[in-house]
Parts: structure tokens; C-alpha cells; sequence
């Protein structure tokens, strides 16, 4: 991948020592360097067609990002089907396009307690008799799901005690199920490798990504929004991914002073937000900045044939251009528009193609940004005690009835 | 729909001259008033199963978020495809899944010239013998695309000049396609003016929403993000049509004085979101309202069954509920928990069902929503300045080569 920037600011090298020690705390940034032949064993041994993914949030967001990343560029011989929510109209449709009987279920939860999940589970196990062949269980050591495994002589895969939810993917809560349907889980791995190594190897770190977190802390303030201007529909669930990482890991009260702090993460979908989003980053309030992410690379050849349609003749213009072509340059004039209007801070990040080499450089490029820039707005990126309360008061209404 | 407030202010009365004024030269005003008999009788002459809208932003995702909103609880005869993208990837997987021969599509372009709509039109055109039997073309009266489809015989239903692509919905944009598919356009309408009834006619306005317009207004500076924080599926492309309504709609520069101003909205989906966004609102920065959205009756009668997972017996406290039961203590507990925090701007809004009348006050009520609050941040609503450059640089893109 290639990252343009169109701000500068002096890197924040002090960081650069918290983070190489955080390092040796935090799980997340030591998974690109796993052994993946496990999860490929495994997922040798699953016949079933389709992979049922069972989680909400950091358990399955990412799991979204990269199969939606690569589905329409990859023939993969199964299906993914993910359920993350109580919502019973979702529950029902989607359990209605699952072959159950040629199904394996991923049940994936870090505390092995989370509502949601547990709720669907038991309702597929009072449909689906649930047993070590069809059925894979994901969740910390120690957890209640484990147990509950263990008892049913279901396999489990341990998500680390270090790696939180939302840092997930690229252990067992991605890499299992996703080798189950046929991703290269080891380029994908490559991919993040690539970035790890040029933050941590190339002659100390990569000044780039150094640079962009320095401003992103420096300008929280002025700049509270962050938006993630995408130009396809394969990022539409990487996206959503980025959100949850960015949103959950940087609204946090800071550590020293306990104010309320946070970048607010937008994701936006190129060329169609174009007609919806783009006028308020125009004209609106100078609070935003702007991430573009491009394709250099579509592997794709629809073309716009050279019909001269009777009265539209104008827009012969279009014709025998790729519809790749088109999209690159409606996300190229963005870029210039944007360049032209002061207190947009701008970057974009071209991937080469959407294989799983890219979206693991991608993956890791924003789990580490997101760790710098956390460190130096002086906030922990990896709890999430804002949602406690929520969960607490839930329980109390479960209890009353 | 009732919607619950839990934050006061004295409603700003004098807007409402400018309304009733604005409301004599604004088209969307009266389209709830329409009579739709034409688009019904016209939609029983429409054969083909598939119904395909080529349109993008104001021409599409209105028609998208009422669809949403039913197809779960609705058992429609025709199925609906939206292409508003140049994706190629997008647009080869929709027409894989077209029954092309069985096709009826409609061409939504209000300005006749959209570039995304058109070359997705000479796509389709290079690949279907387009005729007066299988398509439709709706666009201002005037514009190159009637002339077009005068000369192909092709039938019109034109979008009044004075309805802008956003507030067309409820225009032949989205009538005559949720028409043609079995929607219940004229409970569709009849909920849209139960709001217009209650504001405009009601002993002079209803006092809630113009309150809540007021609070908006004045808090703009301070609670520039407004999140809606809907609680079902259902909601997932309502969410992005307020995301074009009131962004595209609010991020303008200011009559009089030209300042940049803009609130930013942000759709929200519960329970999933609750793992994401959540933790931002309780302990980011205090930049944020929130609306809840619920729906009282899911007409879904899916029950956690009365098992009990070995070693996970200290969930069966979910036994029995109803998964709709669930969904919506999960929304009344973060009611609850936002509650307790300050500075955070709450409402609540319940719908009674997801059906055509609800969705239809839904849609009323912000466009309403949205015209109160342009006023009050002294701006033209129904403009959007700010996205013509980027579409100049594309025409120069696209004829220097």
C-alpha cells in the first residue's frame, strides 16, 4: 500500500519508546508473526458448505472486513454467514438462507458470556444438534464457553488474554473461520508483517505513520472527526471495522486528567457518498479530516460500451472508459476538489488489489495508528469501561421479570 | 410514532412565519397531499419480477431505506435492485443475480445527466433491448433524459423543480419503483401527513418537534455530531438516507454570514453497535446528541428456548423472553445508562410497526426536522454548492483523454 499525505507536521518521537514497551504487554501487534498451519489443518477438516460466525463486535467485525473484502474478486467454495445481533427479523432471514444441516458454527465469544452471542447459540442448539463435528468455539482461556466446550467435546481456539476484541481479527477470531472458507490466512498475515516491519525494523520506524498519528493527537480538537472516504463497496464492512476500532479505542477520558476525549471515525463509501456526505465535508464546519482509499488495481474489465444513446450524446464522453477507470478518477477529482479548500486535512491510501495480502496491511496499519495516536492523546486504547453500565442495567431487567 | 425528549428548551416560535412561507415555493411540503392513484395504476401494468433502480443518492436511497424497512415483515411479489455506483464489482454481481429478460428498470436522474446513472444505463442499454415495456425514466421535466425517453417511448414521471433529490422520496423517485414492487404507497403517504397534520394544522405546530429543531439549532457549536442510534435492522439504509437528508441538507456556509457551519450525523444500528460506537458517546469527547429509534411491536414472535448449556446455566436468565423482547431492553438500558451521564442531548422515538405508514411519518419528520433547523442556522437547505467542483474535475478528467 501506498500512503500520500497532503499535511505535515514533526513526528512525535518520544512516543516511539512507549510503544516498543507496550509491545511486549499488548498482544495485538506480535499476531502477524503466528504459526498459521494450525487453522489450516483445521479448516482442512470441515466439510460443511456453510460457516455460520457467531459474535458481535471485535469477534466478528473483522471476520466482515476481509470476507467482504475479497468475495468478489475470490471464488471461495463456501459461504460465510455472520449473526451479530438480537434483532429477531435478521436471526430468522438469515437462518433461513443457512443449510443447517451443512453447517458449521463459529461460536465466538472473548468473555464466553456475551448476551447476544450466547442467545443465538441457544437457539441454534434447540434447532441443530450441536456437537465436535460442527461446531468450533473461540473465547479466552478459563472462560465459561470453554468449559462448556470442553464438556461437549468441542474444539476451541483461544483468543490471547492480551488481545482485546476489537485487536482480534488476526487471531483465532479471524483466522479460524476465514481459513474455513478458503482465505490465504497466511499472505493475509504477510500483509501485516509488511507493516510491522516497517514501523518497527526499518532503521527504528516508519516516519509516515508516525507523522499521521502526531497530527491526528495534535489536532483532536480542531479536527474531532475522522472520515474514511472509500472508493468501493469492498471496504463497506472494513469501514465498520475502522469505526469500532477507532471509536471504541479513542473515546476514553484520558488518564491523567480524566477529560472526555475522542476522534470521532466516520466511514464513507465512494462514488455514492458523493451524493450524500461530501457536501457537508465541502461546506460544513472545518471539523473533519479525510482518509481517501483507493483501488489501484480492480481486476475487473466492464467497460462502458460506445453506444450513443439519442439525446445523451454528451455523455458520449464516458464511453470505453473501464467502470475501474471511472471510479479512480471520481475518487482522484475528490482529492483535487478537497486540495483546493483550506483546514481539510487530507491523505490517501492506494492498496494494490483486493487480495489478503492488502487488507492485512491495511488491518495492521490501523490497529498500530490507532495505538500511537491513543498513547499520545494519554488514553488506554484497550478497555472499553463506557459500556459497562449498559450491560449492568440489561441484567437487572433480565432479573426483574 | 411518539417521541420521548429528555432535554428542554423554549421553542423558537418566530421560525414558523419563514416555514409557512418557505412552504409556498418548497415542493416537499405538499407531496404527502398527492394523490398516487397514477403510479398505482401504472405499477399493475409492470409484469417483470425484478424491479431495477439505477439511480444514486437522492434518486436511490430513499426508495432503498422504505424497502428495508418492510421486507422483512412484508412479503412483496417483485424483488427491488438498487445500482447507484461505477463499482464494477457491484455492478456485475447485481446483474448476475438479475433475471435481465424478467426485468423492468427504472432510470432515476433528476438533473437527466447523472454520470453514474447514465453509464450504468449504457451499460444495461448495450446488453437489453431497452423498450417502453421494460423501463421507466423519472428526471425533471426538461432534461435530456425526457428527451430521450420521448424519442424511445419510453414512459415519464417527472420530479417536480422544486423537490430536491434528497426530500423526493415521496415524489414519482420513490412512488412509482415501491409501487411497482407492492408497497402501500398511499399508507405511505397517509403517515407522512399525520406529521404534516400535527404540525401545520394542530392549533398552529406541534410543539415537540420545533423544540427539538430549536435545541439542535442552538447547540449546533457545541453538539455537532447527532447520532441515531436505531434498534433494528430495518433501519440500516433509513440511517443512511438521514445521513444524505441531514448532512447534505446542514453542512452548508451561512446565508448572511458565510461561516462554515454543519451537524454531522452518524447511523447507528443496536444491538451491534452498542460493541462499537457506544463506548465513544459514555466517555468521549461531549460532541454528541443521541436518538434512540424502537420499534414497540417486531410482529416477530422468535423466544430464547428454555435450554440450559452446561456450565453456561447463568445466561438461562434469558430463557423464555422473546428475541424482540430483548433487543429492546438492550435500547432501554442504554436509554437508561446515557441517562445517567450529563451532557449528553437524549430522545427517543418508538415506531408502532414496520409498516408503510410508519416509515412514512418517519421520513416526514426529518425532512420537517431538517427544514427547522436549516432555518434556524440561517441556511439554504435544498442546495449543495459544495459537491459541483468535484464533478467539474471529473468532465475535464474525463474528456482529456
Amino acid at each position: 500500500m501506498k500512503n500520500s499525505f497532503y499535511f505535515d507536521t514533526k513526528p512525535n518521537e518520544k512516543i516511539l519508546e512507549l510503544i516498543k514497551s507496550e509491545r511486549e504487554e499488548i498482544g495485538f501487534y506480535e499476531l502477524c508473526h503466528q504459526d498459521v498451519s494450525e487453522y489450516e489443518e483445521y479448516a482442512k477438516t470441515i466439510t460443511a458448505q456453510d460457516i455460520v460466525v457467531v459474535g458481535i463486535g471485535g469477534s466478528a467485525l473483522g471476520t466482515s472486513a476481509i470476507y467482504k473484502f475479497l468475495k468478489y474478486t475470490n471464488q471461495f467454495s463456501k459461504k460465510l454467514y455472520v449473526i451479530e445481533t438480537t434483532d429477531p427479523l435478521v436471526i430468522c432471514d438469515e437462518m433461513e438462507k443457512i443449510d443447517l444441516a451443512n453447517a458449521h458454527f463459529c461460536i465466538i465469544s472473548k468473555s464466553g458470556t456475551t448476551v447476544e452471542t450466547i442467545s443465538v447459540y441457544k437457539y441454534i442448539a434447540s434447532i441443530v444438534d450441536i456437537h465436535s463435528k460442527n461446531c468450533t468455539i473461540i473465547t479466552d482461556e478459563g472462560s465459561l464457553l470453554e468449559s462448556h466446550a470442553i464438556h461437549n467435546d468441542i474444539k476451541v481456539f483461544h483468543i490471547p488474554h492480551n488481545v482485546g476484541g476489537r485487536f482480534s481479527v488476526l487471531s483465532a477470531v479471524g483466522l479460524a473461520p476465514l481459513a474455513m472458507i478458503g482465505v490465504d490466512i497466511a499472505s493475509l498475515l504477510e500483509g501485516a508483517r509488511n507493516i510491522y516491519d516497517s514501523f518497527f525494523n526499518q532503521e527504528g520506524y516508519d516516519t509516515s505513520l508516525l507523522k499521521k498519528a502526531t497530527y491526528y493527537a495534535q489536532t483532536a480538537n480542531t479536527y474531532n472527526i475522522n472520515c474514511l472516504f472509500s472508493y468501493s463497496e469492498v471496504f463497506r464492512e472494513f469501514n465498520a471495522w475502522y469505526v469500532q476500532l477507532w471509536g471504541e479505542s479513542l473515546g476514553k477520558k484520558q488518564l491523567h486528567s480524566q477529560l472526555h476525549v475522542g476522534l470521532t471515525p466516520v466511514g464513507l463509501i465512494g462514488p455514492t457518498d458523493q451524493h450524500s456526505f461530501l457536501q457537508l465535508i465541502v461546506d460544513g464546519k472545518r471539523d473533519k479530516s479525510v482518509t481517501v482509499i483507493k483501488i489501484a488495481n480492480f481486476e475487473n474489465s466492464l467497460t462502458i460500451p460506445n453506444n450513443s444513446l439519442k439525446d445523451l450524446e454528451s455523455l458520449d464522453i464516458l464511453n470505453g472508459y473501464k467502470f475501474s477507470e471511472i471510479i479512480n478518477m471520481q475518487a482522484d477529482s475528490i482529492v483535487e476538489s478537497l486540495l483546493s479548500l483550506e483546514h481539510i486535512p487530507l491523505d490517501v491510501i492506494e492498496v494494490s488489489q483486493a487480495d489478503a495480502h492488502a487488507i492485512g496491511e491495511l488491518i495492521y496499519y490501523y490497529e498500530l495508528l490507532t495505538a500511537l495516536v491513543a498513547r499520545m492523546l494519554d488514553i488506554n486504547a484497550y478497555d472499553q469501561p463506557g459500556v459497562e453500565m449498559g450491560k449492568i442495567i440489561l441484567k437487572e431487567k433480565l432479573n426483574k421479570k
